[in-house]
């Protein structure tokens, strides 16, 4: 009979929006409890979210490391088991290896580190560690993503040979024409954000999704990024030609500035037999093609999906499920790892996929600088 | 500071559908606690249930009229506040009756109660309570229904002049087909089901949709069923013509043996100015029509929609979210009035929509009945 | 080696649409050389307009008498095979009944007549006459109804229990919400427009629809109209229950202020092993469903559909068709019978069609006023 | 009073489906007829041929050269006008040449001529003789399309800042992965077809989309073509990074092999204030999108439109028009030109849309043999 995983969050306090997705992501299982939390760098604003959201007060910590320190004083059946890192992208790499260290499990937002570098460290912390690493790509927790990865594995598209994926959103156009904010925003700057604004946030999205629903890997890639101005460092646009294997391409598109779309992340993967097409708009909707016969539309919850995506769906068909509970089930993923259940390739995306998404940043922005450059993946 | 609201739950056991969404929904604004139940009416299951979801066992309790009477024992500020009841049909009218004659307040799963004399009683008794009662009509808290609502309440269609409202599904054939099965499923028993399937379990959501959105109310109405075999008593599907009032007329159309449709409500309301289209199955996505400019597509979470519908967003533009959201809308609204806060009209179904509920649908057994004819609502 | 076959124009001068539509079908599939008309009842404009589109104009008659008497004079092998009747609706029933009198074929714009008795008297005429008559209900021209209409005669759905179809408009809004408009269009005049302005104009396409593609009759029909306005004699919306026989039943709903809607003429016919939905304004794609396959989105023009929706489609895959070629596929069905060519089923609607649409316009007509009663269909 | 402009066709008979498009499209507006023809190389099937469709056979000729000889001994006003050029693709420049040198205005189809060389001659030739030279980018008739173009050069979406268009086809995939049909299908043969399959055959129409509706010119460009296997010398596949000025950055997708994908041209151009999105399987919905707004679907024949859009529709709204109806609209414009009629920019695509396009297929395919790099256009 599995008790509740004791599960601490770093970060996601006031108003933040990921630490709401995180924290009824945790709930919609049943499967965690918060016993420990840093919502917040001010330590009143800290106590006072934990009053709100009614968690006890008891192991809220002034900060990061108190938590580790005191955590590890408990006895190991009370002490937490996992961690939630929702803190600012720098942080992301030295509290996840500091968690790992000290015997913690670790669930990461992205981009998981700062660079690529930094991702192999982590990388090599969490294989001495033992302990679980759970990254959210959430997108990788819909029941049609993971239905997708299935049939493809099952052979259903033949030989994969074309690959297109698509991550458009247009929030950033209110920032990018005005001189002022454009210049402020801490998005696009570098020593805060990375190296990278619209890979590094979104284009990795896309990058794993290609990877993830394919099972095969990015080998070279060629990128031009788009500034929209001269005094803005950071890519709001670009576009990414991949290679995945002697004549199996694709492309991958991002963009901040692509007005009036919202968060239009979209994926086909065409194959010699056939071919598949997602929406995260409209997450419900699988569109199966062949050159012969009618386009096939698969949704949740039907007998005729793959175990992978049953698992991720709570409800009959056409009750449609969302970005909760596609983030619950990667927290469920988790779970059956930490407590050392069965679970099955997929069921969340891993420390590989971090690294790999870190060396896709970096490549892009290599190949960009390079004159647009075919730059190998590792 | 809010303390979460102590839940009591009644029904949803095992591997019930609607106890899922009921508990994850009281979950997902950090509002509610679990701390007392009987998930199952045997008590060894019960309790296994109680530990698999990692609710403490000491107030899980073997039948429904011990929780009422250990619960009063205890004193005012431990015990439950407000009890879910996921129970049976034919139990909703005299749990939720029983609970609020003894003060607690109540979220009741619909139908209300097995027949119109029932809601008036418990109305009756829900008004000497002074007690919070809210009907979960699920679909009325995804944000672009309510964004329906103030839209037409500000008049954006001028006069309605038109409704249309349907609720297709097909799961009812693989069990209206089969001679054996039609005979035996309780659904189809009227002793076990009440009396109508069709118009009882789904019809009756369209009916209330159509008067949670216009905000007026059915006047009077003529409905046909149909039974597909001469020895099922109950209707699974069904036509009702409506009337709203002076040239307001209508049709709500149910089905449960529409092959192939997953759970198709869909609502369309023109007026002398416009018009809105929308359907649950891509909740996310409101169609304002007009005959002289584009069609509008309204999405969640953007400025533009009203405080009511901004209210039942989490996440920015998007980001889908889907059924579990939407009654955790509603357990929300439930969770401002049980407080005492303030809250809007809209953002529960009341007692009063289960009345209304249940008189329509004993309107259209009997307008059916009497040879499809007029009948008046109350 | 067919020669083009000599068609004449009764009606559709000027800037009528109806006269572009058939004569752009006309022309279509190589078939029909206008070679006489009386394009407008003013001469000199109906000369005017056939040089306009040059036409020569020595067959351009005063009137319709002169053209029948003239074209009699003509030797047979010169003389009009074939009249499009495109006047006004009064003037469909005696038009067509003189041509079948004098010995030629009709193509005929609906309503047939303006009443049901002169649909049979019609009817008499055409068989005593042995021409052919086809009616253009131009929506059972498109590739993907007539592959519907095959599907179902095949089985695919197994035995139909459930018909719904729409028809909704808005355009008479800006007409009937104007006193002064609604008492003086010639639409909402009963002496001009007939007994019925929105089932005689469109609720009978979708009736025809209906009989189309289940290859059912409508057995009795009750009906509800909306006024709108008590000086407002004549029906812009209605709903109409029907049954099709033993535990076959349905509804087929028409409004002209369905504010916004266009032409949205919509069907889905639900049968115990699946169901097909389609709609207008998306001609090319039919779905098909049921309860435990995915979705299917039937295109036009590939090999998997029936030889009478191949014979629809002149491109391959993926180059929309529309409206035009859907009259001038019955253009093509009607060439091939006056040809005496072997056509199949369903290429046209016919006499018959025409004599059903008139006997149901009629039934909801009767229907309404004696208060909502079943109306039993011949 | 015009008179029918007197039609030449070149190529298209049998069943060739371009001769059916063409055919229909210069019947559609009452604007041209056919009087002299070389339909068919072998003379007999050419006679047999126009026969069948009823065209007289004194003007059909024993081949190309003769037609032009012989129409030059008739007076001018029986003369024909204008030629339409439907034959091999190697055909189209010498055609096209040899007509305009001889005073005969020219429909020819796309791509216009075999090289980027070719095409300045045959500028050069269209500039000295006066004639019109319409040429058959279908596409740009639709009048979704031309509302794009009008929109943008309305400011409507304020500077524009990003362009994404792609143009994804299956068919190849059952003659490329087949080792003996693709050796031998002209298609795939380089002295039949031309430098390049994909980028010539339909990413070309990709491009002209982009600065048909944006009125901006592609300066650079990047390409990657995939050819699935090492015999297989042509493209079927490829993408181009393009630049069409300061910041202004896009990609152009095409795909012959995108398996289940019919005829999927689809383009959305973002701009600082608005976006707008279209897809040619859907041709009457264009989409207009804003960050801050609701999207809004713009359709044909509203009095919103501008009137170069109305001016291709012959219907009200919600009659669906197609593939035959854009082309017809081409045809159209190519008539008021060539009856020196006024016209506006944009009524069919030219000379310079001709030249523009064989300068960037010859560009993909340099700057994809020369290992991805950046080439200039002209």
């Amino acid at each position: 009979m599995p008790k509740k995983i004791r599960l601490g969050i770093i970060g996601g306090g006031g108003d933040s929006l990921i630490g709401v997705l995180h924290r009824v992501a945790s709930f919609i299982n049943d499967n965690y409890e918060i016993v420990g939390a840093v919502f917040n760098p001010d330590y009143e604003h800290n106590i006072a979210f934990a009053k709100e959201i009614d968690v006890p007060t008891n192991r809220i910590y002034k900060d990061f490391d108190t938590l580790i320190e005191e955590e590890l004083k408990l006895p190991e059946d009370e002490r937490i088991q996992v961690c939630s890192v929702l803190t600012p992208n720098f942080l992301h790499f030295p509290m996840a290896k500091k968690l790992l260290d000290n015997g913690f499990h670790v669930i990461c937002e992205k981009p998981m580190t700062m660079d690529y570098e930094e991702a192999k460290i982590l990388q090599e912390a969490h294989r001495n560690s033992g302990k679980v690493f759970a990254l959210t790509h959430t997108y990788t927790g819909y029941p049609m993503v993971r239905q997708m990865r299935e049939m493809i594995k099952n052979g259903e598209l033949g030989k994969i040979h074309k690959v297109d994926a698509r991550y458009y959103q247009g929030w950033i156009n209110t920032v990018i024409h005005d001189k002022e904010k454009r210049s402020s925003v801490w998005r696009l700057d570098p020593t805060k954000a990375g190296i990278s604004s619209c890979m590094g946030d979104i284009g990795v999205h896309a990058f794993n999704m290609v990877e993830f629903t394919t099972g095969l890997q990015v080998k070279s890639l060629l990128c031009d990024f788009n500034y929209l101005y001269e005094d803005n460092q950071m890519d709001v646009d670009g576009t990414v030609l991949i290679r995945m294997g002697e004549h199996v391409k694709g492309v991958i598109r991002g963009s901040q500035v692509a007005t009036g779309e919202e968060n239009g992340l979209a994926i086909a993967i065409y194959g010699e037999k056939g071919a598949l097409r997602w929406e995260q708009e409209k997450p419900n909707f699988l569109y199966k093609m062949s050159d012969t016969e009618p386009v096939q539309i698969y949704k949740p919850g039907h007998a005729y999906n793959s175990e992978l995506s049953l698992g991720a769906s709570k409800m009959p068909p056409g009750h449609p499920e969302g970005i909760f509970d596609s983030m619950a089930n990667i927290y469920l993923g988790a779970a059956k790892a930490i407590r050392g259940e069965q679970y099955n390739d997929g069921e969340f995306p891993t420390m590989e996929d971090g690294v790999r998404g870190m060396n896709f940043i970096e490549g892009t922005v290599a190949s960009h600088k390079q004159g647009n450059v075919w730059v190998e993946m590792d």
